[in-house]
């Protein structure tokens, strides 16, 4: 089908299902930890209804209309410019009736009728704090990389806020985190129930953090077998290229 | 040297520069969690006076001894028939000028000056919640299993209590406690600074983690690279052997 594509832009094949989507070559473009949040939430149940904070470019309800049965995405972004990409890029996959997108501030969320509430929220934040490290010249990936317009704690409050009793909350984040990722969830009645970390090899520390809460859940956590990317020869392991439909 | 054993009592050799300890045939006897929290906390600088929580048959401190150019381990047990095993061990290492058992409880333990304060604390507590699967009817592996005398929050109040400022304190839990571990560590202003899992092998979730935290200090955590046993042939990774002086 036809899409409007602005200057800069591409589409990306997902390898999964046909499933396209359109990123901004100077902007900010998908990375393993939206594909491997995907695959780790991809036992959400069958008819849930899923709300992703943070939207960005759409990859994760993408991703997650690919692998799960789930009724409904909501994807809440602030930037407009790239949610009207995440647009076009729902409209290229058909998805329209499937994934919706709210142009708009994650703390302005409210949902004030519990019918509406979510059976699951999936996020892949901001993982850099505000004054963190050098910053990106580029507006676009500053604020999906660092907690400009709304940190770890906002992206929790928001998620519980619209999520169920018993829902899921799925993210994905930097290891370094997780302290103050424990600390936060618990603060907001959202139990850890599995943690797995992502290690480049066997031989480094871990890169990314995948972790399930449960809200209002009894505290019980499993932390999971780790995720190796590459094996020493520096070829991918098995796992990822199971994960990225490569085997 | 002479010492006197008791019944079902043994003489371990810790193939670490002849150092030796005394166990029990039929109670507690330490396991791997033991000899990588010692080797975790090697670097304990030289000179440093060092609180053993939970000190049991002061493998931990023994250890220390071999590992370490620390001046002084104070080693604090409740169980007055552990704790006398660990006494006769220091006195067959010739450790009791530096190594001293306090037979206690650590929830009683008060440093009210300053000047004794410790350097490091470190602490292998019970891992299991008081009621928590069922019990070995040993009451002597009870309390070294379980959390009967003392639970985590008790071991963080008594490790920070007795810390000095921008002290180190050492800990080996199980991982799915690590929620409660940073929870708990924030609440007494003991800062994570480093966490590492221990992984069985590549493809199972990690049985135990080590953790270093600081007294007042800023948050920057650094999860290290996975410790992993068995190669997935059955055989001890390199770094297990090598921790074990084996290589």
């Amino acid at each position: 089908m036809d899409v409007f594509l602005k200057e800069n832009e591409r589409i990306d094949d997902l390898e999964l299902k046909n499933l396209k989507i359109i990123q901004n070559k100077s902007g900010f473009c998908f990375g393993m930890d939206s594909v491997l949040i995907a695959n780790f939430a991809k036992k959400i149940k069958k008819g849930s209804k899923v709300l992703d904070l943070g939207t960005g470019t759409g990859i994760i309800g993408i991703l997650l209309c690919g692998k799960t049965q789930v009724s409904k995405i909501v994807g809440v972004e602030i930037q407009e410019e790239v949610a009207n990409m995440a647009k076009r890029s729902i409209k290229l996959n058909h998805l329209e009736e499937k994934f919706e997108i709210i142009i708009g501030d994650i703390k302005q969320l409210e949902n004030k009728e519990k019918k509406d509430f979510f059976d699951a929220i999936i996020t892949n934040p901001p993982y850099k704090k505000e004054n963190e490290g050098l910053k990106n010249k580029n507006v676009e990936k500053i604020i999906s990389r660092h907690e400009v317009k709304a940190n770890l704690e906002d992206f929790i409050k928001a998620g519980v806020r619209n999520l169920k009793d018993k829902g899921e909350f799925y993210m994905v984040h930097r290891p370094e985190r997780i302290v103050d990722i424990a600390e936060n969830l618990r603060k907001y009645k959202l139990e850890p129930k599995e943690i797995q970390f992502v290690y480049p090899n066997i031989n480094k520390g871990p890169t990314m953090v995948l972790v399930k809460a449960v809200k209002n859940a009894k505290p019980f956590l499993k932390v999971l077998k780790p995720i190796i990317i590459y094996n020493l020869d520096g070829t991918y392991t098995n796992e990822i290229l199971e994960i990225y439909n490569k085997n």
